[in-house]
């Protein structure tokens, strides 16, 4: 049952697991004790620290745990901002960041701080003068992911670190889904990650902080990890964390290799195998291991569903899928289309035959959820109107869309079809359906019923 | 090797490290998914939510996992402030609450909260008349925990909570210490536990909030955990928490009477055993397996390596032992000896065997500490003086008090002897000795270098 969701939680690596089970035999005392129990307990964490400071590329006392990913970056954005705060209140980040640093950069807002987000090309990789112009003399500080977890795609990192040390901003990189693939690229102030995106236990995330960056942790703190992650220590999930970075990088570069080529098979065999596909993500510069695609008129919770039903896990960026109705912030920033979205992470180990069979029943799933829908296009009817309106209001992506299309041989060549929807997905997947059809997308503006009248011009 | 330090972190249950195993290969994918992997993890996640309720006595959509007991206390404490910001910014703890609830009070205050700490006896409880008299109209939470994690004294939390319910005010119960054992008393409106305290892993913590009681989470969160704890859970950790905290339980009643029972003999037989020790915190109303004493003229940290050196692992609220130079803050709100002081915590199952040996070992430790301290109060001299000085500026706990025992005997009977110190510990214990020694402390006044000139009266 193939597993191909590795950027959500990969399995457990067999060293974190045995690294896991040595420890909870001898690492769950309080290191902070004298005792043989605690002295062990500290050994244990001072090894621990010392290797995922190798790993990373700092000193161990640069580096502390903390409860996950996610907290490392809440803690490491706070305390950045915090240390900088007589310098100024701007948080710049791009607009693809994880939800962790946007939701800190939300935080930072409703404290009366400003985020300025800049902007990402089609690929989703931001453009190092961008963010350098976004840098001005009141920024605090700066984020940037290594690599982005919905569509793979690398960022210039050390362009902007280069900017940023120029403006002398410090910049935090967020390299939860690249760090088990490699270190981050020089030039950050701060790093953050989580251990069980390389399949190291959950409940351990990473903060390092070079020495000389300006650092006030904000809440309440204790003695522990340098004051910088407060309460007792996940000892035993810590030793796992770090041994399975050690292993996981040692066979990086065969593994990522060898998945890099799996992955290229997917991007070049889905838009063969299967109608009206945009692969999204760079092609060159991303993550090893992880392929973006969205499918027209597929409802993506349907075809997450029918996946599953055939053994494959795989997530999705499509609104439907979501609990809020909008899509992905990543595909949004990205402007591409965002129905029947399927991101495939491919976990370590993960075999060719796997992605094979995955290759084999894409289509038949795809064109079955599409049956499913009536998205199959009208044949055009004899008589072609001027113009055409289409009202979706109430319906859900990727109903406006496929309402489109079936209409749109119904106009003449030059004429117009308006469609009505008040589906948050409409507005990023209807000028995404006229790129991908070669038809003109006019506009969209205010309707009635809280919609919205997107207008495509019939040009083929 | 008797490991006796159960109160700082037990050592793992069976049932945890069952429980773990199973849920490592089980539970580590994302129980947000909706593969199966995922919802195999969201089960794990919602039977592990119920259990842990049931076991609180709460619904489980009341109780959120967070990555520690000191973390959800922090969120706990902020977030109920945050709720009641309208109602007022006074926030009343015990003056022997844990340290992360003086953390998060800390902060609070920094914040331009407002903090008030209600004393304690010298048994360490709470005089509810006092606590009720603390909360005014400003009160926007107060705390208490349910047992003492120094001294094992119960705190009078039924009565608490009434006087809290009758000013209207919400009250955060941090039941770390006593939730291995049972339910906490009603009537509280936030509770907070940690799990590796009941033999469950580390990395867990327990945070309840009654439905009703206003709640601002503080700081980004996310949707995970009804908002209340941001980050990917700690699945398999929390799966092992959970089964732990209902084992415990249901060994709880038979192993507290077994444990109590050894506690009696400790709390029994060591003075008899040892000269010059005090036994602090309530002989009854306690937790069952915990017990603290002090030794005069000696020094905790010595003595620790003493005792860890015979096999026994113990911790101490001694300044020797800590890194601040000052004694717990729990031992000085008690107002009761610091030196030489030694927590004994039993985990389940110590063997009356080890409580038999630790006694049969601890005299002979205690006296040759003394011994190596030069303790050993000399013979009173003939010439008997008006008033002695004793210059112990410089000098560290336990020396102060053991040169005034020393020259005490050569003063006469109505005489006086000065003490020049500036150890923080000396504050509490030369007051300390005199009521264990029967001589008046007359009081203290500043001295010159930062000392302090504490006078004691020889009356016997």
């Amino acid at each position: 049952m193939p597993y191909f969701d590795a950027a959500s939680a990969a399995p457990l690596h067999p060293v974190a697991r045995q690294a896991l089970l040595a420890s909870l035999d001898e690492g769950w005392a309080d290191p902070a004790r004298l005792y043989r129990e605690g002295r062990r307990a500290r050994l244990l964490l001072d090894a621990a620290r010392e290797a995922a400071a190798e790993a990373v590329g700092c000193r161990p006392d640069e580096l502390v745990f903390t409860p996950s990913g996610t907290r490392a970056v809440h803690s490491g954005v706070s305390g950045a901002l915090a240390g900088r705060r007589r310098v100024g209140r701007r948080l710049v980040v791009s607009a693809v960041e994880h939800s962790s640093v946007l939701h800190a950069g939300e935080a930072h807002a409703a404290a009366g701080g400003e985020v300025a987000e800049v902007p990402v090309g089609r690929t989703g990789a931001v453009d190092p003068a961008a963010f350098a112009a976004a840098l001005d003399e009141g920024t605090a500080l700066a984020c940037l992911q290594t690599a982005n977890h919905e569509v793979g795609t690398e960022q210039p990192v050390a362009e902007v670190a280069e900017a940023c040390r120029a403006a002398g901003v410090p910049l935090l990189v967020d390299a939860a889904q690249s760090l088990g693939w490699g270190p981050a690229p020089e030039g950050w102030s701060l790093l953050a990650a989580s251990a069980h995106k390389w399949g190291g236990p959950a409940g351990v995330g990473l903060l390092a902080v070079r020495k000389g960056v300006r650092f006030a942790p904000q809440g309440p703190s204790d003695e522990r990890e340098s004051g910088r992650a407060p309460g007792f220590e996940n000892l035993p999930a810590i030793v796992a964390a770090a041994a399975s970075l050690r292993a996981v990088r040692a066979e990086a570069e065969t593994e990522g290799a060898r998945l890099r080529a799996l992955v290229d098979r997917i991007r070049a065999r889905v838009p063969e195998l299967v109608p009206d596909v945009e692969v999204v993500g760079d092609p060159v510069r991303r993550l090893p291991h992880l392929v973006t695609f969205s499918c027209l008129y597929v409802d993506g919770e349907t075809l997450l569903t029918e996946l599953d039903r055939e053994g494959f896990s795989v997530s999705s960026g499509s609104s439907c899928t979501s609990s809020t109705l909008t899509p992905s912030h990543v595909l949004r920033a990205m402007g591409v289309l965002s129905e029947g979205n399927v991101r495939v992470s491919l976990p370590a180990g993960t075999e060719e035959a796997e992605v094979d069979r995955f290759l084999a029943v894409l289509p038949g799933v795809v064109a079955s959820v599409r049956d499913r829908l009536g998205a199959v296009p009208a044949a055009a009817e004899p008589a072609l109107a001027e113009e055409l309106v289409v009202d979706a209001v109430g319906k859900r992506c990727p109903i406006p869309v496929i309402e489109l299309a079936k209409v749109i041989g119904a106009v003449r060549v030059g004429g117009t079809v308006v469609v009505l929807a008040d589906d948050e997905a409409a507005r990023l997947d209807i000028p995404a359906w006229c790129e991908m059809r070669g038809q003109e997308y006019v506009g969209v503006a205010p309707a009635p019923r809280g919609a919205h009248a997107y207008t495509v011009r019939r040009t083929t």
